[in-house]
């Protein structure tokens, strides 16, 4: 039995199976009417996502499955302070797979080494939102026809924004991958992303801050937004806000083979007149999310009736000698929690916590 | 494909097939068990209504479809700043069809012109709340036997009541029909269902502050609460209440044959003694807005199916030089939505907001 | 038609029936399936609860019905002043069988005696909560192989604690029952329980302050929480709070062949090193909690089905010149409740309110 917590957890391989699986299940959804009849699915929301939530409920739902659970700590047990790790063992009596949402990082897998039934990380703070980027990763493939040899834009706050880290670290094991990175300097790419990733792994990336510039090479263009309280000068944001806006005229120097991603929802970073634009794929990827979704739970299930065994976690190698200084690690609201690090790079002397992954 | 946002977009042949629809789900429930198997209904309730959103789930269920959704704002994308038009989209990738509830006027006619799926109107604002009134219909069709040939007392709030201007609405186009609104003055009906809907149509209508002297007259007796702060003068409430609460005693008035309406929930403007009255028909009222509910499914799905193009919005005629001043229109909180306005009567140079068509 | 209020309304015969049916449901559950197909449970939670919540929801997937209802009072037509006997006649006309969470005591019996299906008590207050008894039933006949024979520890709040209350009514009907009652003197156990129940029937207990002496001696701990606001002494709350926590080193202690429960969310009173001791029983026991709703839920429906007429209220001996006091009675916040006392203990002269049980 495995849990899905980063998209790393998965290989190469199983996001090939997992996209094959939903265009599968788009091309004959009768097949899978009754694939989790008699399955539940519990939805565990800390803190509110509609979208998130209800494309987990539909997926569920499509599949013949049922849905409990919650949409807001307010109406859970957390608010009589109940640990992350009970909460996810009761759960595990109520349900078959759960999906869980939490401001703090490492919630959920916390719960996944206390449930079970498999977890599936629906967003935890800033750190993971895996289903996210198996939507994007659908998106491409079925908007391009493939996931290699594609020129990414990503645009918008590259600093913050958790679904850039993750499709970085997703396309990165693709070949012939090339990432553009648009953004304003105070919203650049962090250097975890930079060094470990893309350094390490060599891909070729450019870097600009001008989004009409890169429009021409984009086969893809990944939009994000950029929030006033990121900038220390809100003079600065008010100067750089609109060209980090799409709008039909930027549209009009892109290729005419490309496609527009947006994990949604958008404030204003999209002007609503490119929504007609055929390469605006932004409502097709929430589509293709509860698509996704339903190959995850179809996947994770199968892998649990194979083996109810939980996959043990790694215990080799874990230092005990430090505290996790992260304010939105499950550490600091959950303080029963052992503080766990673990060195992910000898050389650099770089040691994470193994909840929020946060550099000690 | 159509959506319901007024009940006037339902025609009197309409109204009468729901009704029968309705009628043969009573007589056949077993029928229908499985007409929404594979379907989905999103329920969108922007501001809390327990009793409306139940009673779609309900309806949606004894169809044989499941039910997502949520039941306030704040659970919702909405508190994240996404337009009405981005979530009616997103939600047309989880649904089959949906319902909506939403403060602001207007919403849900926004919600339509942006889904690919039906939208029906669950209360907007002051403005409608059609399947209201679709279980005022059967429920008058089931008690007296006909939807024709009626004398109806209005009782209470004529002025801000929407259940009741809809009732009137809808009522109008039956034959027979006559109308005792029966009120204080400070809530008589107001101009536009008086002159545009009443004597427009030359319906026969008496008004009387007085719900004892209407009672003896009555067929149906639509009883509305009256809020203490419509007044500008609370001793004026406090002298009027009482005479507009149902007692045992003004029931002893009333014919043998007729029957009490009531939207609900009461606070107290019907005693609950009446409840017991064989005329008291408002929880059978709420149980027939189960069974047009189901009814309203069935055919807009059916529609839907039929031809699934969304109904285009008529362009023509509109007016692009007024902005709407009512503060519960959706225009007031969703600022890129274009303001339009019709003209809806020529000769007295009436202009209204095509959302929640409040007059210029 | 019968409801569910109190664990007293099953007679012993009932509870063995209920737990045999469980554990039928445990060995055999696709013989279970179906057996609510076309059947709706309405949760009508006016105070948020996940688990009890999220199990009855469970309880009623599994037998193959569906669920609809809230989750918290403000999504709830309560926040627009409905009555509880509105509510109930209205869920009446949404579900087969509802179960009502509410923070005032004796809201459950009010609309079981509206409601025209069968109402469970899902926990009114501090006073009832009998489907946690069930779970607490089928947890020991599981765990010792039987429920009579046994010798019971109760340990922590045994003042406030309902589900302790509850247990010991339920258990005073088994043969061969003892009672330890381990608590500070600040929270032992009150008159009703000791005179009413235990004396009167008979039931050896005894009474310490020390839970490692109780130990050694028992076959179920049944453990609880000790909540610091319930001392008017903090530094006795400190000084005392240790020796309540159950420890790996006080379950040396015990018997080889015992079981620990605690009706949970637990905080601290359990150290999470005792939860991989096999006589841990407390996750087993909210499992547990699922097929005896299950059980209920199949009872109940059953009993409708056979007869659909609600038991009428036994209205021989009431009294009508008394006022309820207790600040948490349901009369409390609906006036329009008639009080009414009866007299539960002629020779004590002891009087109490029919709904939340409280003595005038």
């Amino acid at each position: 039995m495995r849990s899905l917590i980063s998209i790393l957890d998965l290989s190469v391989e199983e996001l090939d199976q997992l996209i094959a699986t939903a265009k599968d299940i788009i091309a004959h959804p009768e097949n899978y009417w009754d694939k989790c009849a008699h399955k539940k699915l519990a939805t565990l929301f800390y803190e509110p996502s509609t979208r998130t939530r209800l494309s987990f409920e539909a997926a569920m739902l499509e599949l013949g499955g049922s849905v409990l659970g919650f949409s807001e700590a307010s109406s859970s047990s957390a608010s009589k302070g109940e640990s992350m790790a009970d909460t996810a063992k009761i759960l595990s009596c109520y349900a078959d797979i759960m999906a869980i949402r939490h401001p703090k990082e490492g919630a959920p897998f916390v719960a996944s080494n206390n449930a079970t039934i498999p977890v599936i990380n629906a967003g935890d703070g800033g750190h993971n939102h895996p289903t996210q980027t198996l939507a994007d990763l659908l998106t491409i493939s079925r908007e391009m026809g493939r996931v290699n040899d594609l020129t990414i834009g990503l645009c918008g706050d590259l600093k913050y924004g958790r679904t850039v880290h993750s499709l970085i670290e997703a396309m990165s094991r693709y070949t012939g991958i090339k990432f553009v990175l648009i953004s304003p300097k105070e919203l650049k790419i962090p250097g975890f992303i930079r060094y470990n990733v893309l350094e390490k792994h060599g891909i070729p990336y450019t870097e600009t801050d001008s989004l009409e510039e890169a429009m021409p090479q984009l086969d893809v263009l990944y939009m994000t937004r950029i929030q006033r309280e990121r900038f220390d000068d809100p003079y600065e944001y008010e100067r750089l806000k609109d060209s980090y806006v799409l709008t039909a005229e930027k549209m009009g120097l892109a290729k005419e083979q490309m496609c527009v991603l947006h994990p949604l929802p958008r404030v204003n970073e999209i002007s609503v007149k490119v929504d007609d634009d055929p390469r605006a794929a932004y409502f097709r990827q929430a589509l293709n999310g509860k698509y996704m979704r339903m190959a995850l739970i179809l996947k994770l299930l199968e892998e649990a009736k194979a083996n109810p065994i939980r996959e043990a976690i790694d215990t080799s190698d874990l230092e005990y000698d430090r505290v996790c200084q992260n304010p939105k690690c499950i550490t600091q609201t959950e303080q029963e929690l052992p503080q766990l690090f673990r060195c992910t790079d000898k050389a650099a002397d770089i040691h994470r916590c193994i909840y929020c992954e946060q550099r000690a």
